[in-house]
């Protein structure tokens, strides 16, 4: 536990999955970006290689089952996976379905904006954020 | 093989190591992120979870051995990591060390530039090339 870190203080969503490692939450307040997940390691680590490698292997084992549900519940476009930190340097990773004709694409959500448009989506958050769960065996 | 991809026609950068499975690539067009890397997978595929686990250990193992050359060598603020391809959908993943006072810092590179600056770093860029092949005992 980190002194002032958001991430240590707070979940930083819905959380939809919790371990003795990780919590994946669904981000909130991106309505343009509906399918927006985060893992967010529990122990305030700052960067990934600061992680011992079973460690590691368990965060992206994860990130990928996250990816795959999301490709298929949602069929996105692409998958955007990110770990930068630069202002929460507390480890997390973003898993964000994208689609062709969302407010960003094809640039990274972190850009402006090229339109409004939230993307409908096939399945209902709830379902994704069970579907999330279920694959990580909770 | 992918006709007309750009990751597939050519090898998208100043090549620092080569394996049977990826290469590793200095960015060379992101001068405001001169300590920029790119793990590009050879094969074609599109997503992270398109590979086999076997395959996508290696991978983000050596996507750890270049992070941990950045943070042993440049000692950055932080580390970005991040695979998006949404223009190119041709795994990559983008390995930047970011500086305090960096053009972006600490908006990820892909949004809007904050100010004017080139960070110095600590080693010369053709000493960090050499760890990184070194550190995939090349």
């Amino acid at each position: 536990m980190s002194a002032g870190c958001p991430l240590c203080d707070a979940d930083g969503g819905l959380v939809v999955a919790r371990t003795q490692r990780f919590r994946v939450v669904r981000v909130l307040d991106e309505p343009a970006h509906p399918a927006f997940y985060r893992l967010i390691w529990n122990a305030h680590v700052a960067e990934f290689s600061d992680l011992s490698d079973t460690d590691r292997h368990a965060c992206m084992d994860a990130v990928t089952e996250i990816e795959r549900v999301l490709r298929s519940l949602l069929a996105p476009t692409k998958v955007n996976l990110a770990s930068l930190g630069n202002v929460v340097p507390h480890l997390h990773w973003h898993v964000v379905a994208r689609f062709e004709g969302d407010s960003h694409f094809p640039a990274p959500i972190w850009a402006a904006a090229r339109r409004e448009a939230v993307p409908v989506l096939a399945r209902p958050l709830e379902a994704v954020d069970a579907a999330i769960a279920a694959a990580l065996n909770l």
